[in-house]
């Protein structure tokens, strides 16, 4: 396999250390540079707490993007940095890795003209983690076969929006293909109120919250005697480096712009 | 071990067939007579698809006790019958074992003391899955140390009520030992109404009904770094009988009423 | 809806029985015969405890092929039988949807050949459970992206082998995409032989054995930070008929052989 | 709440540092001393990303039970390292809580006999998560109506030995209620070795090993139309804290050496 140059955004974020740990235990990814808000000219190992790596750290993501010979950009950081880097990286001939929910659809149009302009390929994503970008899309296929599903959602209780964002996103799947359909007894009553969960068109959506708890989800299909259940833990922030690595590898060999890991999951 | 001489009320019920079954499977179980509204003076291996035993059928029962020699009643049958044969059974010198959740507080004072007066024993219970109880039994201990819980019950969506008495009944044995608390985060906010599920002083109840579905639940305690999980499925209503079986053992060692298959449980 | 006629063999059989309900509560379903091994020449609704249906029985198949019109076959009873049935099907123009795993690779041969021959769809499939289908079809793409898998399979505890046929099923289809590897620490070391599980090419195979099991079949895949898991739960073998019920919809458009009902879900 | 001040051992290793956020934000537990290998004469507070704590540091143990008025140690290090704090806590009047799988039967003995002689209260603990002692117990409890279980624990693929310690323990608890018994159908068979996982006394124990994973047990109880799971997650070392702090709390009301957290469970 060829080397694959890498310019990381954010290398201090909480992503980003993951990112490099990535970088550092891949064997053909070898990190050429560094964008950051602070420590422009110093080398990453002269971090403290950082790995031994000769990649220059640039505030200025312009300067990086020119001096650097990279391939690929990946970056992990906010929506409004996020944006900036990716038009930065194209226009200089860097592939972006992008992950970030937080893009308008403005913005995608422009990213996708310039890569189309530029011919290279972009992937952004709103989530890196292969098994949940998995759990969605084998459900979106049960939901054609299984009409009633109903999704739990299990987290810290910490977290403060009930739904989560995955099981609302889950849901917004599956009803592309499921057949309208008020699930269970048209005479149920709740004794408490609450009980049957959120009700999204029909479907029910059940949020845990429990100290302990990281991030898991859990979407059941109902059929005459059987059930379909595809469930998801995550146990570390780790789990979307699987992904960031696929569409790392997958980048180079596109001239398009990919949204959304799951296109790259045939 | 010491044949039980056993009269059985209602044998063509769904629970009493499946007392029947218990009996017949049982080597020291023996079916001296049967309580049953029709067919009296026939004899159970009449009835078309019954198995091949001698004992009789009463429609009376009072007559049944008088006449037949028996060490334990049977009754899985409804509160009101029920009562009456709990009577007449206890009157008559045989301990009852009797399944129902119907019985008022003044009948249940009624029956001790015929108990006492009697020096017999007696077991009444709302629930004689002995997997149930367990359940209910572990997650009040559980929940003396894990004030942090949720309940996920689980049935086939033509059930009528949410939450499950089940779910329910748990909480309130939760309730007895587990410290006030209002759980999830103070500021957590639902996006969908009911995601939360149903408020029961802080804890939190959810009821999934889906097609295929029998009857489950689970009981989720959430502390720093660990979640335990108790958890009970019911697929066939032949899961009473072991409990049934356990209490009809006992009763005869006892000169008191116990009420609840838990008391049996040590 | 047009109706679709059909053709039942097998109708007092445990499948059969519950295709015949299948075929009772579908509007557009039609029951126009069947193929019994006895009462030639009665009605099904003459037979104690069937539905009153007037469709006819015939002991000799060619027979029934040839005096009904009828547009589908269901044959779920055995492998010699089905062959005859389905031959017989397709040549006097009716096409077969059979359950079987027992067909050989000639048989497949000729009936493909005869399918091809008459232009007829024809559906064979070793398992109609859509359920159970689809967990094997989801887990074969999940192990492109994650070759860290193990099947923990849990059956009721008078089934004789291990793992199930199912479990080895899956297994197989992994194997197609799954990168080799053998899964675990290199030292990994069994305190009690048999811990491990069934070692399957590296992936690791668990067959519980417990009384009040059903069927039930979990495959979870491992990587960084992150867990998936595909989960099948067979409460009836009802669970079967809505497989058949697509498959029966499916061969009418159909002028070729599919064999797999996973061929028919896109 | 009276304070109870604390002597901390090994305040850096992995469990110390645990413990140590525990004393912090416990409201009445205060840290008076620690114990170390290095760093004599210091306090916490000056050694690099501690809390700002004014607990002096010792490398003498004897010293530091002699200089500080302390209530309680808590000793999370090594058997040989604990078995001597242990002993010279209670020299002088200090009582140990100790987590350790390490002492011999004969310390233990010798622990008891200054225990008496002291009249001061100690607790020793293989395992200070109080869901996994819980999930012991339970099991212990079930095993007594379910002699049919299958235990099937889950950890990470680094993991070593299989069975799991923990797995083993809750076999050996089990094995003290279980009625003998060879579970399974009679006439089973493997297909592929070791698919009905380590016979241990006619259970069955199960070692799933997947990256991702942490540390999981759950024990399946099965009995006619029934299944009763009892299952524990650890997600992160602070789940031993929980049991470290009730041991602190009780260990003050107890005059007498307690082995084994389950006996603070009642």
């Amino acid at each position: 396999m060829n080397t694959v140059k890498i310019i990381l955004a954010g290398p201090r974020g909480k992503m980003g250390s993951e990112a490099l740990r990535l970088i550092e235990k891949t064997e053909n990814f070898e990190l050429v540079g560094c964008i950051d808000r602070k420590h422009n000219g110093m080398k990453l190992k002269d971090l403290e707490g950082f790995p031994a790596l000769d990649a220059e750290i640039y505030t200025n993501a312009e300067e990086a993007f020119q001096k650097v010979d990279a391939d690929v950009l990946i970056d992990l950081t906010s929506p409004e940095v996020g944006y900036k880097h990716t038009r930065l990286a194209l226009e200089n001939g860097v592939r972006p890795v992008v992950g970030t929910t937080g893009f308008t659809k403005e913005q995608l149009v422009e990213i996708e003209s310039l890569v189309e302009q530029k011919e290279l390929g972009a992937v952004i994503a709103p989530n890196f983690a292969v098994g949940a970008v998995l759990m969605m899309q084998f459900s979106k296929w049960a939901a054609k076969y299984f009409p009633d599903v109903e999704i739990i959602e299990k987290h810290h209780d910490q977290k403060l929006d009930a739904p989560s964002g995955t099981a609302v996103k889950t849901s917004e799947l599956i009803k592309e293909v499921r057949e309208a359909k008020n699930q269970g007894h048209p005479d149920e009553k709740e004794t408490i109120q609450g009980a049957r969960g959120a009700n999204d068109d029909g479907m029910r959506i059940h949020s845990i919250r429990l100290p302990g708890l990281i991030a898991h989800q859990e979407v059941i299909f109902g059929g005459t005697g059987q059930t379909l259940t595809i469930k998801h833990d995550t146990y570390h922030r780790q789990s979307f480096m699987s992904g960031v690595k696929l569409a790392v590898e997958q980048v180079q060999k596109l001239n398009v712009l990919v949204y959304g890991l799951e296109n790259l999951l045939e």
